[in-house]
């Protein structure tokens, strides 16, 4: 995308972050649904002469995208999917302008659950869940089209049945090696689409967040195992693996999963003074940790595919 | 508590904060327990020579305090309320130190809940959920006991049976009036229990737990009203009031409870320039928006008792 | 302030947070002058019936009082303190509306900083500084007064002349005693000034601007002492003492001031194994850490006065 | 990097990150300096046994990492430049572990500024400034090196000399053309030094420091323009080109650098009801926001060179 200008190689792009929407439907029982998004749209155009010349002829202003976010909005009459609704965007900037070569546009939903009162699913009631659901479509003028979903903050933890073993030892090494820690993280986790075009998308409604409900559960349930006895995790490294690879092995259409599984410590407790034992650790009290924290991540992608 | 100290009224306390400890009980089944407590220690001691003179002698060391967590933890065998430990440490400090007058122990709890794998609870994974449980208990030489519990972060939302009308009109007013809007708030609740002695707390496992869930479902339950009807809101004010109402008359040992509930406004979508209407709102497209908001907080109290 | 009603004691405010305003000033030299403050309101007022009867008649919206910061900033024609701002809201409400009783204004200034470029002060540039001003106002319909301006942020650290000996050592107490160690921390300050009613406030254009600066050089001179030699800390308690000591001798119209001090810890680094010292602490390699940290607190004031 | 795992396309990467390190030189006058960083490694390395067959044999444990970050500061004896202290730690991973085939350390240099007592420099006495420098060096087996330094959260505010005019107008366009508002930015600039191996970097000590403190001039000059008349910039666009070309045309040794400048809205503020003016607006009272904001980036590399 870089271009020759006035001797150097010059790439750029401009939008608007953190546009704040709100959206909701009635249907005729009564039943409001609603979502909330934060949406940040980037534009990849042919506008060089603000840059170099003072001339902003070529400038879609970014009060003009945020306008533009609640007017897509408004004409969407239906409950549809976050992906959707990037997907409604990028396709308006890429052909709207034809200035515009590729639209980004990035979406977090907020995750508000519908509430549950005496037992029943509230009309019009609903409250704030922990990790939330991304997305980013990028659309170029041809059509071509790379969409990813994503997971961020999902929060996991287990009590035991991880360990960590065998690993090289060196004159900076200290960590001794265990067969039962406490293993935690925070998920963070990007999957790409196999649908490269805007004209192959799935038409079915909701498509899309029925897939990010079935990748979530996929991967709990690979971090975790079964109910009764869980799964050993020899390392970070190995979990995060059979996570991915579960995802692709479970949805044909995702052509590659990123995860990023930070290692946050739970340091076991052991305190003494010189004539005094204060506390032995007997996996029992732990020191939770973020800072350092370890960092592992890897993508899987089918071969032919790319991240 | 102010003492007159080189012609100064002089107050001070010194403590711990951001102790976070981990907590693991396993039963006979195999079944794990955890929770993860962010614990504030405050100390009211007599150590004015510290302060004004070099004199370190009446100092609890603020890493001592820290040990002291991680040894009480050790030292609980049994599942406990978060209520309950802060009770263990406050009762410690004070009764252990003769310079320790008052004894201040904040303890917010991590949200992390069990999950589920194929329908069943699973024995060993956590996740982590959205509001938080606090407490604060204060201990005194004498026995006496200030115990409150909270929720941080409940946050809440209805999508209609909310309006705000007949308020003051002056030459600054622009609001409208309306009997249909967006209403969202993040709660913080605090509330405290009428037990004003250590001997006096209830001994029952988990007594103060479950009771937590219980204030947690009073509040919403009041918030949302009935799950297909809802419940008029005429003001976040009139809302608030009658959630801590209810919540005083549903628990007689609950003496009083102070609710914090900012109007977190979802503003209507109205757009348009001199010769377009670009968005025109009918209940659909809002802007959310944390700032500003307006505040609303106040505490309902049984007479005789004081927060 | 609380009152009796249905049975309980009651006691409420409303009011708005994060209203953020700028206001800029031209002389006629062509130098701009700026301010950026994001201000909190809160009503004491007589409107119980909103909370118990669903009538608004006594409310002062929110956006009312929103709107009323944007239209006294524009009365503001010449530049003026954050004091003085706040003190001109508070008198309004308290005295526009027959419902309140008092108002409570609080307000936290950016740290825009006029830069220099060729050493010249520049016209119209500003650049962000760290620590910020904060200021309370509390007006009652008396005209009575209560006026504290406060430091956020102030993080200052000395890499030596800080030791800590000689505090109770106790089963619990793994510390060594040290004369050489670290010591940094992030002051917040707050000091309430003696003018009692809004009648009596000094009329001196920047007043309490001058004040703000004055107070802050005398903590930051007595924390880190003369510039060769610098002065021994022998406990945060001691030094926090010396701070607020030094202000209160310094300017007699503060009648209280309140200091909060967290003890940043930098760990010294010793590492080993069994077999190989890793890293052998001298003095020179630290850890630095926020969480946990120490909490010492104390407030100040002139016998007579109150915070 | 990415390799054929078990049919798929796999990349992975392992690494500690935050941890937390201060370093302190004395020279023999008394005088101390101070370093606080926050280091994150990241490894490629030969590793994938890890991750498909529960074999930690070729893992370097990330809190040997950690360790080593605290040896090699222990081993600097003198005062160095954040980026060097990067090149030491990635060449040591690089070369000290045959399965390390690149190291990326990422640095963030926590802002301590020695302070003036008496107008005096301190010996020992630092205080916390605003923005961040930050540095990332990447060192392959074969020494070939990328070495990119920073500035983070550099936030800077003009009043006056700033206009947008002329850009595209459609339906969905409501903003109005300006020759005169303010122009707020918080500026994220990285640019990469053209040393392209291990064996190239300058010896003079505090090389890369005295060019972090150059660079932030020039952008710094170029924003603001000349301490009387400003300089007028047409757009967020063209004042960036203008920081970014200047930065290439005073440092040889830079060769390219990509400039973040979010147009942090500081909207003119106008508020009426149908019978009354609230606020007319006068290039006087504005509402400062960050969401949404406008969000402008570019890179400008010299021809051969690539970010």
């Amino acid at each position: 995308m870089a271009k020759e200008v006035n001797g150097f190689n010059f790439e750029q792009r401009h939008g608007k972050e953190r546009v704040r929407v709100a959206r909701v439907w009635k249907d005729k029982d009564g039943r409001h649904f609603m979502v909330e998004w934060s949406v940040s749209i980037g534009l990849l155009s042919d506008c060089v002469p603000a840059y170099v010349q003072d001339d902003n002829s070529d400038i879609v202003a970014t009060d003009t995208m945020k306008n533009t976010v609640y007017a897509k909005a408004k004409e969407c009459s239906e409950l549809l999917s976050v992906e959707d609704f990037a997907i409604v965007l990028a396709k308006h900037f890429t052909s709207f302008y034809s200035q515009v070569t590729t639209t980004i546009v990035k979406i977090v939903e907020k995750p508000w659950e519908r509430v549950h009162v005496d037992g029943q699913p509230h009309n019009h009631g609903f409250k704030l869940g922990s990790e939330k659901h991304t997305t980013e479509a990028i659309v170029k003028k041809s059509g071509a089209l790379q969409l990813t979903s994503g997971i961020e903050g999902l929060s996991v933890l287990k009590t035991t049945k991880s360990g960590f073993e065998g690993f090289i030892r060196d004159k900076y090494t200290a960590l001794p090696e265990t067969r039962e820690r406490m293993l935690a993280t925070e998920v963070t986790a990007l999957w790409r689409y196999s649908y490269d075009s805007v004209h192959r998308i799935p038409q079915k409604p909701l498509y899309f967040t029925e897939k990010y409900l079935g990748v979530k559960k996929v991967l709990m349930d690979t971090f975790f195992g079964p109910p009764k006895e869980g799964v050993y995790s020899p390392s970070v490294q190995r979990t995060l693996y059979q996570m991915g690879k579960a995802t692709l092995d479970r949805f044909p259409d995702i052509s590659s999963i990123q995860l990023n599984m930070p290692n946050l410590h739970f340091l076991p407790v052991n305190l003494s003074t010189k004539d005094n034992q204060i506390v032995k650790f007997d996996n029992d009290v732990y020191l939770p940790t973020d800072e350092p924290h370890g960092s592992i991540q890897a993508s899987l992608s089918r071969i032919w595919s790319k991240m």
